[in-house]
């Protein structure tokens, strides 16, 4: 997320102007600029936010098309009660936490009420209204745009967690992990780079958040996979028994939805839109994401034909989402080419990872951790290739810094879960599966064979 | 829908201007900006209407997902239908009675061929051209963007119908209601608020319409299946037999798309984008959106929970859409808490609604009536709440007014339709269902057990 | 694609600027207007470039909808990889191809490395990024931002064959004919009109593609559905075998996926959205889009009925795609009536085919013919009804020289395929399902009945 391109823009349009413009003619179009600047920079975190906000439905969809018909309703539940609650813990302290201003680990912050922009920004009086009209044009975008933008990619983190975890876990132990999660977890890791803390102040790069938002979801699913354990006849006498996905086109969907939705993640945190400088900027983003999707699939496809004779459909969907993840720490830069390259080793690292997951009976139903976690920190690691202000000490500094807060802080609520009101449902609920067990809705009731 | 930012905006982007500038400087610049401000405007009518527009889709997915595997292809072909009837209706018709000018209670206005701009804004002269560009700078949007965003609320109305009378009305009647509730009752409806009839006059507020667009269409749906009777099966004996939904991932999906889609019916519904005052706004009306929803979930999920002791994703789903339909009518003034509270309320009457319908047996298919009609009339109650312009007196007269038309003309014509083609199909037919009946396509012809 | 409203309605706001204006500030403000004109040109590219990247979702749920259930895996792999592919062979090739820049039939232009705009315009000095930004406004949007546009038009070529042949075809050779069709095949054709060759010279019109796109896509179809025979089964003893879809609600879903992309395919097709005419152009192009899929959706319902007595759902599904198709040839002049009236002619051509198909024992399994090809041809032919600029005669050598080159190309890649690597599975693996044989996922293992 950065802002160099604002600047130089602007210059060059100003520079542009004929030499017969006298000075207050300048001012007066930098004045409306400015303010038209405002208009774009917020629409672009609108459409961007909606973007991500589609992605909740993407990660719905691609969990229920991967678990098995019994837990499908659980999964529909799970997912849009993630995102109802990180949007209340954002607002109650997650967004507080994240701009808590500065240098400081964790932020306490003003924990006031969230504060919009009044409407129609009538702030009381007409000379308090321009002054609050002409600060707003000097912070570039509306309050609430920021806050919506930034609360869709904090329920991201709950979206990556619960698909890892799918199948064997409570509703409210995981209802309750998520509070922790998106209130505190990913605001403190967030705020180190996003609310120009400690990271930021090392000249740690990580654009829209392989680390800060994938990595962080990808942690805490590891953690959580290692202390509930894997599913009922996952691992069993020493071997590995496959359990099939219910629902091949809807997990399609799901990843169509994800990639759709990356173009608002990506593309919106340039932050900015109001400059031919910036606008181009969000531009060679959406290809260079486009592109390392794509490379992911491909590379996904030619190594599953290679190593399994076979095309595993699955892998080519995680491929494509390995390579957005791989992609995210630094989608400006990179040229197309290396953009490819990038994702399709995104994949690859995703690919090789399914199998050493297993080998720890580590059970991730859909592929989380190798698509988030290990191609999120490939991504963040890779960055110095293509941005020259980054450097790989810092870069393995912020993997490193996140990896122990959020695996420590994880594995603390884990176990308290386990320990108080319990993570497992029973081993017979387990077996009839989670919807008749918690919701007595089940998924296809027409469908299932007796 | 109030313009008082667009203004205020304008003003104070002036206000902001050096005392330097001289007075041409000042006019220039607002010349451009007017200019800049139309564009913004447009775009947000196409993009907020093609939100609107996918809603159509999330209807379809929610119905398709709700009823019985039998009917899924008769709910697909009426949800693509009745969005086409719309389309057609309100571009014959519904526009015209929308914006029929003024004070009546139904316009006999202007029944021409519907008009947009000229293609380039050619009007035939340079001068007309120049003219006619001045005029538009002046209303503010394009005439087609506002007639497509008009469009798609138009057609929402006739979306909500369809839910609650599947399975048991015939293809052709539905359409033929469709065609009155599209071509005449919401159009009027919307004349005595936004087509500044004597809703508007009285100061009724229903910024994007809890009662104009929701309850229209939950009326509606209402008197249909009090006409129309139960399906078959449902109420037997003094007992209510619950049939259970066929496809939960698919409701799931449509949830999340018309959760998407209202970002763009109340975000849009601001109308007007061109100002920092009007985009802010626009944010504002977001977090609100989206921050009713997820009290509307969580709200849903406890009160199941607790009433219930298993949690009913299907409630879970409606007390989303409840929150939405509730927030609907003051999106932009109350705060972020406030707004929470306000779709929880919505959500909890809503779920208190449906054990009420079974015991009057009114069967509502995928629970229309609690979501739209119920949740509906309080958010527009509620209004005076935070928005000061408002009085509980009139609200209740607007929402009065709406349910005593609807139900008029709603039961007239279905009780035309009822003596003259008749409504349902023969029993053999429901039993069998109406896609072997009316389809001859089954929704899933590989799936369902013999 | 016009640019007539863009001058005009640049001239409308310079005439609107009030007389005492002295000349300097006319100047500074037509610069920021420029500048401003580039930024909602980019975004619109992206807006619809990112609505159209979705319609690779739709088609792969439309596709996955109407197969049978054992190729459903196949039929998802297949449209993920062909998005991927086209990605990558309109980066390495096509773009260059398409632009190649003026009089020849095939440009062997420019094949260095795709150049985007460098990041933040930052083009190594000061003087070079002001004069690079200078010279972007000129050209009115971001390299990139066109780039994307334009290759998920060609990846809607590959999208519409993979349709037709499905159920049939091994991957690799089908993914091998994408590798041409994106590479090669669309960006010639597409390059004789919008890359300025000999068809825009004669004066051919073809807004966003009915011919260059969707009758591309319909040809190589044609040719390859010859070429590699019906399913097994289709047609047996001189009897036509219909083979239903496996579901139905994923086919709508596809559709309404597909709806809502063509907003950007033609919406965006304007090229520009910098003036306020503009921005009326992509507003009429909205209303007339979405009216000719609702006309094709009422025509093939009201056909389908009177002929067979049932409304065949299939129908009114791809009734809409073609409405859409046929009025994407020129979505910007006709009036709304006029539009319903393409659009259902269209619907009504498309199901009259579909016999017609089967008469010559070309099995098309989604319809895409009828509706990309056929609607397609009808939609460019039309055409001077409502243009003026267009003439039947060169409408129908484009429609021709589109044919022979399609044609032609794709029978000598499909026979080549044939008689190398083959094209279909043995009659084992086509009978058990191309999803066991070559992906080993089923779609919906816990669904299908032994």
């Amino acid at each position: 997320m950065r802002r160099l391109g604002f600047t130089l823009g602007l210059g060059a349009a100003v520079a542009a102007l004929p030499a017969v413009a006298m000075a207050q003619d300048v001012t007066t179009v930098i004045e409306a600029a400015n303010s038209t600047a405002f208009i774009f920079n917020t629409l672009l975190f609108l459409i961007g936010g909606f973007l991500v906000m589609w992605m909740a439905a993407g990660f719905a969809m691609l969990e229920a098309g991967f678990v098995r018909t019994k837990n499908v309703s659980m999964q529909c539940l799970k997912n849009i009660a993630l995102y109802s609650v990180a949007g209340l813990m954002f607002w109650a302290m997650g967004y507080n936490f994240l701009y808590s201003g500065g240098s400081e680990f964790i932020g306490i912050g003003a924990f006031g009420p969230y504060g919009m922009d009044p409407v129609g920004l009538d702030a009381g009086s007409v000379e308090a209204s321009a002054q609050l009209a002409s600060d707003l044009v000097g912070t570039g975008y509306s309050t609430a745009s920021d806050w919506f933008f930034q609360m869709v990619f904090c329920a991201t983190t709950a979206s990556i967690v619960s698909g890892t975890i799918a199948e064997r876990v409570k509703f409210w132990p995981f209802i309750l992990f998520v509070v922790v999660l998106t209130g505190f977890i990913y605001p403190v890791v967030a705020s180190w780079e996003w609310g120009t803390g400690f990271l930021d102040d090392m000249g740690f790069s990580d654009f829209a958040g392989s680390t800060l938002v994938h990595s962080t979801g990808g942690w805490a699913a590891l953690v959580g996979a290692i202390i509930i354990g894997p599913r009922l006849g996952k691992y069993v006498g020493g071997k590995v028994h496959p359990i099939p996905a219910s629902n091949i086109p809807l997990a399609t969907l799901g990843m169509f939805i994800l990639w759709l939705g990356w173009f608002g993640f990506n593309g919106a945190s340039q932050l900015a839109a109001g400059t031919i400088a910036d606008v181009a900027d969000v531009s060679r983003i959406f290809v260079n994401t486009n592109m390392a999707a794509a490379g992911g699939v491909i590379a996904a496809i030619i190594y599953t034909q290679l190593r399994y004779k076979k095309i595993d459909v699955t892998l080519a969907i995680n491929g494509a989402l390995a390579g957005l993840v791989a992609i995210t720490a630094e989608p400006l830069a990179p040229s197309v080419g290396l953009s490819v390259i990038i994702g399709a080793i995104g994949s690859i690292l995703a690919c090789l990872t399914v199998p050493l997951l297993d080998k720890f009976k580590i059970d991730d139903v859909v592929g989380a951790i190798p698509v988030h976690l290990v191609a999120g920190i490939f991504g963040t690691l890779i960055v110095p290739l293509s941005n020259s202000d980054a450097s790989y000490g810092v870069q393995a500094i912020g993997v490193g810094a996140t990896a122990v807060f959020v695996c420590a802080i994880s594995a603390v609520v884990w176990f308290l879960l386990k320990v108080t009101i319990g993570l497992r449902p029973s081993e017979e609920d387990e077996i009839v599966g989670l919807d008749q067990a918690e919701i007595g809705v089940p998924a296809y009731p027409e469908f299932v064979p007796g």
